[in-house]
């Protein structure tokens, strides 16, 4: 008998991006943390995702998303547009600038599960008000493992609320420039130590094409992006990341207590989790909004993976 | 009978810098790639230096350098000053700024190899004009490797006379900006393949705190950079990488020919020889000048070289 994949529950954002990138622009293509996130853990475990959209998004890609394994029946569809951020990136892909956003029916996105959703194994809260992360955590019954992100935006605008909600995670994934804007250090080891005090045990810096830092109490895993040729649009690459990242660690049926329980083997699924988070987001940034996770095989995923392994292997 | 390493020829810088950073200031303190790069390697083999200095370089450093196996009688001194850099750091600690340059006696630098040096085993050209690169190479016998390094500066205004030092070398190091530069082109993997194409088999590509890329006929290797809790000068870093990468070639008696005849030997000791630099180069970067080599250990180096390894391994 094999054990079905436990599942993860996102909460997160489901828009339209206009992006324009030294590659090309894309036009109100569909993006945001959930759909990112969701579409890269299906790889992996089943997912169900909790969100907000407008009367204008597609019912066609909620049903796309459906035959992926990914539980749509939390998404509400509210009266009014749906989020839409406008950005771009030049040269150095690793920054984008906003160059407007339009919250729409995210502005008054309320969370609310339904009794399976409070249920789910495993959590990841997307990059939204930490407040709304709160109110997800306070309907979540036991799960396995809690993981979340933040920005900029709340790192500087709610420090407190954004606090509160990192007490009560396991795991924080940030990308470099916000571990030093939390922390207030300047060194990443220092910034490291730092935002592990403020509760998550486990942290992941997200470093652009410079790969990822992985912070636990075994140590330090310091993972490679996996080089491409062609950089298209890297907007949902850290989104992507932490839906491999989490996926591959629900996949493992990994628990919080493993920590204590075996700290190797905790520490080296986490760091093979770290490296399915790094190629997702390789294929990614492959091309604009989910278009190369939508076209990409099991074998090819393998395949780079196997091939990003062997790009830090000493034997 | 252990055998005792085959030395290293290096024919590079031996200078006063004057550099200022985020975390202070020092004022005319030695460097030089010559200096950088022979401490590193000293770690690991015999180095002789050829280089030039004026009379107001101190013969006690000289002196402390033949100390530590370091064959110095290549190093000429000429009437006038000793070369001066004098150049700054902002908190990007990446990248160099050259407020002056004195070359000083190195201006008319022309190096003479003894009949000791031309038989020498290994040879590593540090940054210096391409055209006295190949002077040196038009007088070595039969090196087992040579490996060389160069900067924007050659790159721009000598194109074609470092191209035909390339087509001579085995082994180029070369910072991520450099290899675009060189290359022409804007993606790592694109610049790479351009590069090994001008001549070099084995392709370093530095990135600072980022670590190096090594490029060879087997793949690529992701080394990271060690990282350390307060880097207070970077300069001489990429010359410490190259000491002790070339430095660990040496001591395990490398040959270019294993590429051919032992591939998969070849690449890992590469891989090995790249963590070496990436180690040595974590160190200088500690403090101003090469202050932290000096005082560094052989257990202290062995112990973060293990500990580098941990931080990428899957295991």
């Amino acid at each position: 008998m094999t054990q079905q994949p436990l599942s993860i529950l996102t909460v997160g954002s489901l828009a339209f991006d206009t992006i324009q990138t030294p590659a090309g622009k894309a036009d109100q293509v569909l993006g945001g943390s959930g759909n990112y996130f969701s579409i890269a853990a299906s790889f992996y475990c089943p997912v169900e995702v909790v969100g907000v959209v407008g009367e204008d998004f597609p019912q066609t890609h909620l049903d796309w998303l459906s035959t992926r394994k990914i539980d749509v029946t939390g998404v509400q569809i509210a009266k009014g547009k749906t989020f839409h951020w406008v950005g771009s990136y030049d040269q150095n892909l690793n920054e984008a600038k906003t160059l407007s956003t339009a919250l729409n029916v995210f502005e008054h996105f309320d969370p609310s599960l339904s009794a399976k959703n409070s249920k789910a194994p495993y959590l990841f809260l997307a990059n939204i008000d930490p407040v709304l992360q709160q109110r997800v955590l306070d309907q979540v019954d036991s799960p396995r493992l809690v993981a979340c992100d933040s920005m900029n935006f709340w790192i500087a605008g709610k420090p407190d609320e954004l606090k509160a909600t990192l007490k009560r995670v396991d795991i924080l994934s940030l990308n470099e420039g916000e571990a030093y804007l939390l922390s207030g250090e300047s060194n990443i080891l220092k910034a490291a130590d730092s935002i592990r005090k403020m509760g998550p045990s486990v942290l992941v810096i997200k470093r652009g094409e410079y790969g990822a830092m992985l912070f636990t109490s075994v140590g330090i895993f310091l993972a490679p992006a996996f080089p491409v040729t062609g950089v298209v649009d890297p907007t949902g690459a850290g989104d992507s990341f932490a839906g491999a990242f989490m996926g591959y660690l629900a996949q493992a049926g990994a628990h919080r207590d493993m920590a204590q329980a075996s700290p190797k083997n905790w520490n080296q699924l986490l760091r093979r989790a770290v490296l399915a988070g790094s190629v997702m987001a390789s294929f990614t940034v492959e091309d604009f909004s989910f278009r190369r996770m939508a076209k990409l095989g099991t074998k090819e995923l393998a395949e780079r993976q196997a091939a990003l392994a062997d790009m830090i292997s000493l034997t």
